[in-house]
C-alpha cells in the first residue's frame, strides 16, 4: 500500500526530479582536469545540500584530490549503503556535440524522450534516481528506509586516487551490510540488468624518443629514426590482427573461459547484437575471433588505444621528424589477471621492440584495478531482481559488464563489503562520447526501481 | 681589384647587415598557418622597399596566395635571376625553444657566434647573403652587376600553390640566362656545395574512420574497431622493417643507382657521418640496409609519417575508443619517379588494408614534385665552384641534396631555365626545428661568396 504511495508520489513529482537534475547536470565537474577543480567542489557541496534537505547527516568532505560527499540517515535496520560519483568526462571533441555540454535539456528522438548532457546517464543521472527515490520515500513515510549511508566520489574518471585511503580512514561508518552502486546499463533496452561481473582495468602511457631534436625529413629523411613509425610498429604489435589476440607474452594468465551454464543465461538475455554494432556503425564485431560480441565484451581482456600523437597536426604540412611519439592505453582485466604483473608485461613487450636510438618512458601516475564477481547467492540479489522484475513488467537478468567500475572490488578488498550494481543506462547513452543522453524512461523508471528495491530490502 | 673594395666593403658593414636581417627575421611569415596571412605580406613589403632601395625596380605582387616579390635591375649582358624564399616554417613545439623564435639574436657557441630565430637559415638568412652581396657591389661600382632579377616567394614552405601560374603568366620577365637558389646547406662546416640532385616530394594526408562516434572502451573495447590500431597497423605496413624498404608495391619504379663515379666523388666530399648522425643522438643510419647515410639521404627515397593523431591527448586518461585517427606524410622521391602515381600507390596500399567498417578519406590539396638534376656541364657551374673555393680557401664540392626545393625543377619545366643551388646553411642548423641558427660565418662568408659569383659571372 505504502510503496504505492511512494510510486504515485514520483510520478506525481517527475519534473520536479528533472529540475534538480539539471541543476547538477550545469556543474561542469570534469575531475581528470585540474582546471575544473571548483567546479567539482561545487558538484560535492550541492549533492551534500540536497542531502542534509532530505535529513541525511552529510557534508562534502576533503581528500588531496576532488572531495567525497557521505551522507548518514536512521541508526537500525539493515545498513545499506549507496554509492555513485558526480564527476564526468572530459566533452572533447567539442565540435561534434550538438549543444551545450553543461546546459542540459530534454529532446523528443525517434527513440523517445531523452535528457541531453554531459553527466547525464554517467553518472549524475543515475545517482539520482536513488537520492529520488529517498525523497519520495521520506515524503510518504515521513522518515527514510531502515539505515542508509549515501557515498558520492568526484574522482571515479580519473582514476580514484582518494578512494582507498578515504574508505580506510572512515572504515567504521562507511561498512554497511551491502553497498548498492548504480552505474551500469540495462543488457537491452527495457530489461532490467544486475551485474555479476566487472572487467578490471589497467590505464598506462608512454613516449618513444628518438632524435634529441625533430629533424628536417629531407635533410634526415632516410638516415633517421622516426618515433611515429616506431609507436606504430610497436602499437601494431599489440595485437594478432588474424586472430584478434592480444599478443603480449603472458597476457591471458588467469583468464578463464565463461562457464557454460553462465553462457546460456547470457544468450538468452535478451542482448540484440545487430543493434548494438548497428548502431555505432558496425556490421560485424572485430574482437577475438571464436568469441560472441557479448563474451568480447564482459568475459574477454583487452588492450586498447585511446590516444596516439606526434609531429605535426596544425593546418597544411611539416617536413618533420618528431623528437618524440605518445600513446595512452588501457587494459580491460578479467578473472584473475593482476593489472601490477600485467603492466610490467606490457611495458616488456614495447621495450624488447625499440630500435637502436630509440628510447622509451612510461607515465607512472595511473591506476590499475582487478576484476571483480558479485556475490548473487545472497538473498538481497534475489529480492532485488523480483522487485526490478515487478517494475519493467521482464524478468531481470544477471549479466556481464564491459565497463570497469573499481569501486566494487574495492568495497570487498577494504571494507569486506559485497555490493550490487543495479543501473538504468542504455548502450546508446553515447557515456564518454559526444551528445551524452539518459532516457527520460530510465530516469522515471530507475526512481521507481529504487523505491521497489529499498521496499523488498527494509 | 673592385672584387677586393667589393669583399672589404661587405666585411666593413656586416653589423648593419645582420641589424636588416634581424629586422626582417621579426616578421612572423609562417606561409602554412592562415593566421599569418598578414605577416607574409609585411615580410614581402619589407624585401620589396629593400630593393627599390638597391635601384631594383621592385614590387610585392599578389597572388591567390602570399605574395611574390620581383626585382629587376640591369638590361645588357647575362641575365641572372635570383629565388629565395621569405616564409618560415611553424615553431611548434613552442616550448622547447630558448628564445622566442621571431625575437632573434646573436649568441656565442661552442661552435661558434650564431643567428638565432625562426628563419634564420631556411631561408631568410640565406636570401639576404645575396642582396647584401648586390648592396655591396652598388656601393663600390654605383651600379649593379649586369643584368639582375630576383624573385622572392612567400609559399615555399606550404607546396608553392601559387607559384606556377604565376610563373607562367609572367614568363617573360622571368626567363633569365640561369637561375642562383640559396636554399641549401654544405656537405660539412667549411666545405662550399653546389647541389647538383635534390630528391621530389608527394605530401598526403589520410583520416581513418571507425565508429559512428567516440565510444566507451568498456562498453566496446573487443568488438569495437579501433581507428588508432588501424593507423598503427597500415602505417606500420607502410615499411619492411628488417630491410628499412618502403613496402608499397610500385613504390621502386623510377629509382635507379647511384652511378659509381658519382659515388666515389661523394665519398671524398668530406662528409662525416659520425658527426652528422650524432649530433642529433643517432649512433646507426636507420635506412635502407646495404647503402651509406649519404645515399639514403641524397638518392633513396623515402615515405616519412611527419604527424600521426587521434583520441585522447589531455590530462589524465579517457577510456575513449576514437571515431577517427589521422595521419599526414611525405614521401622523398628520386630520379624518374612520378608523384601522381606514387599518391595512387600509397592510397591503394592503405585502401587494400583497411578492416570492415573502417573507412579512410585523403586531403586532396597536398602537391607533388619530382626529382631534379643539376646542368652541372654549363660553364656557369665551373666558374662558380671556382669562386667558392677562392672564398673558403677549400675546393668546392658537387654534392646530392636529401631536401626538396621543387622550384628548380619548376624553373626548368615551366620556364626550360636551368638552376644553380649554392647555399651556406649547416646541418646543425635545425631548420623546421625549435631553436634554429644560422651561422654568422655562412652569412658573412655567404655574402662574400656572392660577391666573387656575381663577379666571376658578370
Amino acid at each position: 500500500m505504502s510503496l504505492q504511495a511512494v510510486l504515485a508520489r514520483i510520478d506525481q513529482t517527475l519534473p520536479d526530479a528533472l529540475d534538480r537534475l539539471f541543476d547538477l547536470l550545469r556543474i561542469k565537474s570534469i575531475s581528470t582536469d585540474p582546471a575544473f577543480k571548483g567546479d567539482c567542489a561545487k558538484a560535492a557541496e550541492w549533492l551534500a545540500a540536497e542531502l542534509a534537505a532530505l535529513g541525511f547527516d552529510a557534508a562534502a568532505r576533503a581528500t588531496p584530490g576532488h572531495p567525497m560527499v557521505v551522507g548518514h540517515a536512521g541508526d537500525s535496520g539493515r545498513h545499506l549503503l549507496f554509492y555513485g560519483h558526480y564527476d564526468v568526462q572530459p566533452v572533447d571533441p567539442l565540435n561534434l556535440w550538438h549543444r551545450d555540454p553543461f546546459d542540459p535539456a530534454i529532446e523528443d528522438t525517434p527513440k523517445g524522450r531523452v535528457i541531453r548532457g554531459r553527466g547525464s546517464s554517467d553518472d549524475k543521472g543515475q545517482l539520482m534516481t536513488f537520492i529520488e527515490a529517498c525523497r519520495a520515500w521520506k515524503a510518504v513515510h515521513g522518515t527514510l528506509p531502515g539505515r542508509l549511508t549515501i557515498f558520492l566520489e568526484g574522482e571515479e574518471e580519473s582514476g580514484s586516487p582518494s578512494l582507498i585511503p578515504f574508505m580506510q580512514a572512515n572504515a567504521a561508518e562507511l561498512t554497511a551490510d551491502l553497498a548498492l552502486i548504480c552505474d551500469t546499463s540495462m543488457v537491452s533496452p527495457g530489461i532490467p540488468s544486475i551485474a555479476s561481473q566487472l572487467r578490471g582495468m589497467l590505464k598506462d602511457e608512454f613516449t618513444i624518443h628518438g632524435p634529441r631534436i625533430d629533424l628536417h625529413s629531407g635533410h634526415y629523411g632516410g638516415p633517421g629514426l622516426n618515433p611515429l613509425r616506431e609507436m606504430a610498429r610497436i602499437v601494431a604489435s599489440f595485437h594478432d590482427h588474424e586472430t584478434g589476440r592480444v599478443a603480449v607474452e603472458g597476457f591471458y594468465e588467469g583468464v578463464q573461459e565463461v562457464p557454460a551454464e553462465l553462457l546460456t543465461q547470457w544468450e538468452n538475455c535478451g542482448f540484440d547484437e545487430k543493434e548494438y554494432l548497428g548502431s555505432v556503425g558496425y556490421t560485424v564485431p572485430h574482437g577475438e575471433k571464436g568469441y560472441s560480441t557479448l563474451v568480447q565484451q564482459w568475459a574477454r581482456p583487452t588492450l586498447e588505444i585511446n590516444g596516439m600523437w606526434g609531429g605535426y597536426q596544425g593546418a597544411g604540412s611539416k617536413t618533420v621528424i618528431p623528437a618524440e611519439a605518445h600513446c595512452k592505453l588501457t587494459c580491460r582485466l578479467v578473472g584473475d589477471m593482476d593489472p601490477d604483473k600485467l603492466r610490467e608485461r606490457v611495458r616488456a613487450h614495447v621495450a624488447a621492440r625499440l630500435s637502436p636510438d630509440a628510447r622509451v618512458t612510461w607515465d607512472n601516475d595511473l591506476e590499475g584495478s582487478p576484476a571483480a564477481v558479485m556475490n548473487t547467492a545472497r538473498s538481497e540479489f534475489e529480492a532485488a531482481r523480483r522487485a526490478l522484475s515487478d517494475e519493467w513488467n521482464r524478468e531481470a537478468v544477471f549479466v556481464g559488464m564491459g565497463g570497469s567500475i573499481p569501486i566494487a572490488g574495492f568495497f570487498k578488498e577494504v571494507l569486506g563489503m559485497d555490493a550490487m550494481l543495479v543501473g538504468f543506462a542504455n548502450d546508446d547513452d553515447a557515456i564518454h562520447s559526444p551528445n551524452e543522453k539518459y532516457d527520460v524512461k530510465s530516469f522515471h523508471k530507475g526512481i521507481r526501481s529504487w523505491a521497489r528495491i529499498l521496499a523488498a530490502l527494509d
